[in-house]
């Protein structure tokens, strides 16, 4: 009973298998084996964007904070969710990336960058000139922090007000996968048909080792994007490895598969939660997170059954009233199984309603 | 007969198995997986040195600079060997991550600094006090660019000169198993007790996927370390993955003896071109490199037959008279096999003494 | 009637005077001139900090950029009221000089860090560890960017709850000489006493021509913070005329007296706007800003007889109801004549009472 | 007999009649200033450019390294002489403004850029591709470091193989009055027209108290010099005291008359040393600096006379033998008169025939 994150769960056996069979002979490093252009193929192919420079990074903060580097210059700054993973949970790596830049944070309910709070940021930026850090391009996390979804109409509407002042956009997919697969759209229509200038497209936390694919949709900037990337040491000598996971993530729609997986997970998991007494969602299950209110007492049986998740926010815990209601965050991932998610809901049924242990 | 650059070659076996084995079910993200403290202990166990910090990050780029921004303020200067990788094939990586201190550049045969070189440049340095960079680091690279090795005694010498003036030593230790291999000598000879303060110990070249350790003989700084790492996207978050490749490659002493294969097909190679007419070393074969000289018509022999390797330094060409010499650097690995370097010698033999082909 | 900013002002005669007599003969360079000494002896004696480290820069921003990146490493976040100069004015000078910190942004009335509002930010940093930024600095402006003034208790207050996290202080005293003259006790007790560590401490709005004295209390980092303001280009070589320009400020209480001045016409504005039909302050006046609201019609006047100063916040403007009140800031400084301040009261006066020109 | 540096000189008359008129009343803050537009038409008309865009900063430093991160990006490298003021002065400026630039260190005989040694680096710059850091810029010092010119046809010819690699080129002109003075060629000619594309134009060396302008004969980086310069501190509020003293500068020649004097001055005492006993000139005296060498006995002489001014190199001693010949830096300044020279001479003759004093 592992839902503590996405990224604790193995790597899918055809990823595996595609690095073993990778690790014939030898191949040119760099990023020049033979792999990795098969990779832009393909990812052109998907993304219906025969221009895109495609790389490949090992983590999803390298994959964000060097594409934020090649779009914000050090004097300006970066409009994203409060709660976005480039503002919490990078320890400043686009700050260090692009030489100083500033995040500025936009609430939204639901993880959503609001578009009213977007704009009002955006008016407030650089309104004494020079004394100001100047508007630099606007972040959006797809799925988001939130287990929620931008839809492509969400984020055309988010891309339209960045466009009125001429900013780029980027999209932090690391999710993106989970949130193709609850929209059922193209990725396409999810990125540049929305206006996405660069997207981050995870492999990692979807059944992949380490990889991240950077997406830039207009090539200008791809020799940036290359110098940024080895000055940053997140050239690859030994590249095979990396372009050998991406290749076999996006082969046969592995990629849609494995998120298509973990979104009907946690669907499940959410209904059941859902249908507890004195349970509650705390936002609405989208991709393949879900973040639920219940009992305390459910959590303690939880716990006690050796299941793996956070309390969130992390202030709460375990000691008080059994019947307090406490919030969590719950991640599935490809690998989480029906069986795995029912046995979790058991446990909070059969706590639900156990008879509180006597104290001493 | 690939001879380009070790980091063309497959990963060792034993290191895929252990990756393979390493993905099972779900582990700890984020270097706190149970196989990370086996690392640890490992790397201690090793080096003799049971303080000492040890992080993994996938390229050697990352190890040196993340190394060298802990140990160097942005104010001051690295003094490495002028053809040392962190400045020349690094793209600036030590510059960005320090936040801007400078490389002063030593000269020296066969690769190795130059005692007095760095003596000098070490009394040239903040002579004008404020007005100057500071001292700040002194970087060996051991085995070096020039498939040479520091021995214990080399590095000694050096490392007392640095203390003159309190500064700390980093060892790029990208090839350090090849060293190791060349000199006999223990881990820690040739590190700590030979005054090295913090090790980038390569695994890439010599037999893993992607992985260094850095080794903080001091772990004063060993937090900072980790802020750094995770700042520039180098903290795993499927981290197994990079244990795996590192305890596999510490385990029964499989570094030294893939670094010893490679050691011992480069000094078969050596000697069978040092044999050629007309042929020379360029810098003595200790580590698993050549650098030498043979006339134009065994270039062009070895091309033909499909020889992967470069002419060192790069501006030369096959066009011109055949019995000018010209210079390569040929590398091998733990791959490497006898068979294949005999191969290359015979091409090179019958390329010596073939008549020149005629010419329209 | 320029009440614009502070920064329009004029140097006092005693300044231009100093900066006059400074300009014999040659003087050594780079902060080695006599009269530098004597600065660094005069702070001590006004501080009574006899260790106290002093510098002279430029401008505030410099001051605070550089003071700051002594303070708070590249990956940690530095405290600050979210209307502050280093947040709003700077253009990101302190993100630029640490290599990246963030700031992260308290409210509170008045411009006025709410202890609360602190205890909260310094609890939810770094609640993830390595993957967040770090706790860094406290900077706290005194006087505020709203006109108003920490006490000795309120600066102690909030330093207590830095010093429970073992952070560093910091003080933009840009406006400094203010805060003293209203609060009239002695700069120890508003510094380090209260537990400040290091003290921008302004000239250049209170009557100098461009001069600011960074004051280390602890004179740990005197040295970084050379080679820091060296790096950033502003070690002045001619740097007798800051010197001057320095001493003559703190000689005789010449700062007091200036700031005192400015604070008097400040507080003659504030009464005047105050007793005004349809008017009240924003702010309470306690340094040399006032922040009002008064009708519309009243700024129409003030408009038109050439009065000089901001509505803020900005987006505000002349067309609309006559009756309708806006905010302003005005800020007076040393050279502000009481007849000045009469007149401009007796415009709002006619402005507020005159009826409403006929439009066409 | 102070000749240790031309910063040690006080500001000329002139300006600091300007700097004491332009403090009247109130002015426009941060570069808004009436003076400023006078001074950029000043510039435009000098250089007969009427498109360059024109800034003050307080410093050469600042100018050079705000100028120099205009035109290199951080991934790149600086080409520069192995003796120049960004190199060996500045605490690594440069490599702090660009984010981490390189200087790229060339050598040639007195203080000149060799044009071989600028063609081999830049060949050798970049040539294994995204593993090195990128050609940036070229930058020359007029006049150099040591005491030499570049003429018009030497600029050209350096600024050709810059664009032949399309690289942009700086001119560190802190003493460019002097460089002008000597060659009696129009201020376009030693710059734009001979390929210079930004201009640091020195005046605080000169006869102002500290002001350097930048001048950017391509005006498309106007916007990112402005702000990169508020971002490092460098935008002063009352920089109507910046503008006076450039406008007072550039006013009636003052510039070419103030750099002309402190020429002669060098000439004067140049020809008086190289016709002593022993001696004999380091560099070839055209600017306002003379290298020189001549025995021991002279040296002490000197000293004993109060005479200051460096031994360059400066690891010499006044203890040993007499006759062995010291080099050494004198520098005039615009304030050095024909009599503090003739001194200087005199104290040299009598020393170098006097006998030497009986030591106990």
């Amino acid at each position: 009973m592992w839902f503590a994150s996405d990224n604790t769960s193995p790597a899918a056996p055809e990823v595996m298998a595609a690095v073993l069979r990778a690790n014939q002979g030898h191949a040119m490093s760099y990023g020049a084996d033979a792999a990795m252009a098969r990779v832009t193929e393909r990812v052109r192919e998907v993304f219906e964007a025969p221009e895109a420079a495609v790389y490949l990074v090992p983590t999803g903060t390298a994959a964000n904070a060097l594409a934020l580097a090649c779009l914000c210059p050090p004097w300006a700054t970066i409009y994203c969710h409060r709660t976005s993973h480039v503002e919490e949970d990078e320890c400043g790596a686009p700050e260090f990336y692009t030489g100083g830049a500033k995040l500025t944070l936009i609430d939204g309910a639901n993880g959503r960058i609001a578009p009213d709070g977007l704009r009002d940021a955006l008016a407030f930026t650089a309104r004494a000139g020079v004394h100001n850090v100047q508007r630099g391009a606007v972040s959006l996390t797809n799925a988001t922090e939130a287990g929620t979804v931008y839809s492509p109409e969400d984020v055309a509407r988010l891309s339209a007000i960045a466009r009125e002042y001429h900013l780029p956009v980027h999209m932090d997919g690391s999710r993106f996968a989970n949130a193709l697969a609850f929209l059922g759209c193209t990725s396409a229509e999810l990125t540049w048909r929305a206006g996405v200038d660069v997207l981050s497209l995870g492999g990692t936390k979807n059944g992949c080792m380490g990889v991240e694919a950077v997406v830039l949709f207009d090539p200008a900037r791809a020799w940036e994007f290359e110098l940024r990337r080895k000055r940053g040491g997140h050239l690859f000598s030994k590249h095979r490895f990396l372009s050998a996971q991406m290749e076999s993530y996006l082969c046969d729609g592995l990629w849609r598969t494995l998120a298509g997986q973990a979104n009907a997970r946690a669907r499940q998991l959410s209904e059941g939660i859902a249908s507890l007494p004195g349970a509650k969602l705390v936002h609405p299950t989208e991709a393949n997170a879900v973040f639920a209110a219940w009992p305390r007492a459910g959590h303690r049986a939880a716990r006690a059954a050796g299941a793996q998740y956070y309390l969130w926010p992390g202030h709460q815990t375990l000691e008080g009233p059994d019947d307090e209601p406490l919030s969590a965050r719950l991640v599935c991932n490809w690998s989480t199984t029906e069986a795995e998610v029912e046995g979790f809901l058991n446990v909070l049924r059969a706590g639900a309603t156990a008879p509180e242990p006597a104290r001493p």
